[in-house]
C-alpha cells in the first residue's frame, strides 16, 4: 500500500472550474493535451494561459486556438495563476520552476508532469518559496508523437496519473486540488513515494524504452543488406519496439540521466537475466527457457486479468 | 538481393486447385490457418488433411470442420498426399519428416513452416528420398494465440512468406508449387538463402522475443508491491512486450535452440550496445544518448514509408 492514502472525493462540484487562471508550461504532447482539455467543458479552469520556450510552438497554439491567451514571455504566463503546470523535459523542469518562482502569486500551486519524480523534486524543493504549494505528479499516458499538434483532449482517459508529494512542500487542499484536476482530465490517481515511483518507472517505462532504442540501433548497425531486410520483415516482433523508439529523444535523454540510478539497476537485473538465457539457450536447457517464457505468458494473463491489455 | 530469383507468375490458374491432396500435419496457429484457408475457395488443395500428435487436438480440428479427413495417424494422413505441409514446432520437424517419410508417394512435396530454416534442413535433408521434392519455407506470419482454435483463414494475407530452397532437393517446379501456395493464402514470397533468413530472423523476430521474455521475467522476479504495480502500470511501454511474450513456449524453446548461433550473435552485439547506453547514462553523455534515441525514430519512419508499421 501506498504510504499516502487518496481522498476519492474532490469537494468541489464538477462543473465549477478548479482553478481560476491554470498556466501550462511547455506545449508538448502532455502540455497541449492538458491545454485542449482545460479549453472544454470538464470544470477545471476559467481561464487557460499556454506558454512555450519555442516561439514556433507559442504561435502554433495561438492557430490551433487550445489557449485563451499565449503570452510571449514565462513571468506574464504564471503572473496570477492559481495554478502552474510545469509540462517540459525533466531536464529542464528545475530551470522552468526557477524562472517562475519569483512571479508565483502567494497561495498558487506548482506541479509538474515529468518521468522522474525525485530528480524534480530535487531541484523544486530548494527554491520553493514557503507560500507557494508544490505537487509533484506524473500522467501515465502518452504516444509516440510530439509537440503541440500531437496532443488531444481525452490523452488521459481511463489511464494513471500519479501524485508523489512531498512532506511540507504543499498543504493538504493543494494535492487534493491536482488529484481532481486529474480527474477531470479524465484520469485515475494515485499517491505514491517517489523513490517508490522512479524504481517502479524504471522497469515498466524507462527500460522497455532503452531496450527499443538500443534494438534499433544494433539493427541500423547492420550491414547493407541485412539491414534493408530488417525493414522488410519487422513485423515479426521488430515493429512492436520501433513503436516505443519513436518517442521524443529530449524528452528520453532526460528520463534517462534523471531516473539513473534505478534504470541502471533495474538494467543490470535485465542484463544478468538475458545473460542466464543466453547461456540456457547454449547449453540446451530447455527447462530453463521454458520457465522463463511461461512467466512471460503468466505475467500477459494478469495484464488482461486487470483490463490493461 | 536473394541468390534465388522469384517466379513472379505460377503458372496454373488461381481457382484450379495446386494440389489433388495436401496433408497439414500439427494444427496450430499456422496449420490451422493454411487449413482453414485450404478450405476455402482459394485454388488451393482439393482434399485438405489434418494430422496433430495431440488426440485432442485432432477431436478439436474435425468439430472446427477446418479439414475434410482427419486420420488418428500420420502416416494415414500423409498417404497420397501430393503435398505435406509439417507445422510442428521446429524441434519436432525432423522427428515428423522421418515419420512422413515412408508413407509419401513418389513425386511428393514436403514442406515445413519452421521459423529456423538451416535446422529443419539439417535434419530433413539426410533422410530425404530421391523422389521427394523438399521445399524449406517460412511464413511470416503469427499472433500470440495458438492451438487448433487460434488460426483464420487471412491470417497470411499481406505477409511475406520466405522460401530457402536447397540445390538438388527439389525439383524447380516443386518451388514453383509452394511459393503458389502462399501466395493463394494471400501472402508475398521471396527466396533467400537459409543461413541469412536465419540471420535476419534473429534480429527481426527471436531476439525481440527473448527480450521480451526476459524483461517479463525480470519484473516477475520483482519484491511483492513493485510487483503488482508492474501489471497496474504496464501501459506505460511495458505492456508492447507483453504482447510479444504470450507466445507459445514449446515454439520458442525450440527457436532459441534451433537458431542458437545467429540469435547469440545478435543478442551478443545487443547487450554491447546496452552496455554502450548505460555508459552513457551513467557518465552523462548527452550526445551519444540522442544519438541512439534518433536511430530509433529513424527507423521507425523507414518503417512508416515502407508501410510496415
Amino acid at each position: 500500500m501506498s504510504a499516502f492514502p487518496s481522498d476519492p472525493s474532490p469537494s468541489t462540484d464538477a462543473r465549477t472550474p478548479l482553478f481560476d487562471r491554470m498556466a501550462v508550461i511547455g506545449m508538448g504532447l502532455i502540455g497541449g493535451s492538458v491545454a485542449r482539455r482545460a479549453m472544454g467543458d470538464h470544470g477545471i479552469a476559467r481561464e487557460l494561459v499556454a506558454f512555450d520556450a519555442d516561439p514556433a510552438a507559442r504561435d502554433r497554439v495561438r492557430a490551433l486556438g487550445i489557449a485563451h491567451d499565449v503570452p510571449d514571455t514565462l513571468a506574464d504566463a504564471v503572473r496570477n495563476a492559481d495554478c502552474v503546470m510545469l509540462c517540459v523535459p525533466v531536464g529542464a523542469m528545475g530551470a522552468a520552476a526557477a524562472a517562475a518562482m519569483p512571479h508565483l502569486r502567494p497561495g498558487a500551486i506548482l506541479t509538474d508532469v515529468g518521468s522522474t519524480k525525485q530528480s524534480v523534486i530535487r531541484e523544486v524543493q530548494p527554491i520553493l518559496r514557503p507560500e507557494i504549494g508544490f505537487v509533484p505528479a506524473h500522467p501515465l499516458a502518452g504516444t509516440e508523437h510530439s509537440g503541440p499538434d500531437a496532443g488531444f483532449a481525452t490523452l488521459f482517459e481511463g489511464r494513471w496519473s500519479l501524485l508523489t508529494p512531498v512532506d511540507g512542500a504543499a498543504p493538504p487542499e493543494a494535492v487534493v486540488a491536482v488529484e481532481a484536476l486529474w480527474r477531470r482530465c479524465g484520469a485515475m490517481t494515485r499517491r505514491m513515494d517517489p523513490a517508490h515511483h522512479d524504481k517502479v518507472l524504471a522497469i515498466v517505462s524507462h527500460l522497455p524504452h532503452l531496450l527499443a532504442f538500443t534494438i534499433c540501433g544494433t539493427a541500423d548497425d547492420l550491414e547493407g543488406e541485412s539491414r534493408s531486410e530488417v525493414l522488410q520483415f519487422a513485423a515479426s516482433g521488430f515493429r512492436d519496439f520501433t513503436r516505443i523508439a519513436a518517442s521524443d529523444p529530449t524528452m528520453w535523454r532526460d528520463v534517462f540521466l534523471n531516473n539513473r540510478d534505478a534504470l541502471l539497476e533495474m538494467l543490470a537485473r535485465f542484463t544478468e537475466d538475458a545473460q542466464a538465457m543466453a547461456r540456457a539457450i547454449r547449453w540446451g536447457d530447455d527447462d530453463f527457457i521454458v520457465d522463463r517464457i511461461e512467466r512471460g505468458r503468466r505475467i500477459r494473463r494478469s495484464l488482461i486479468e486487470i483490463k490493461q491489455a
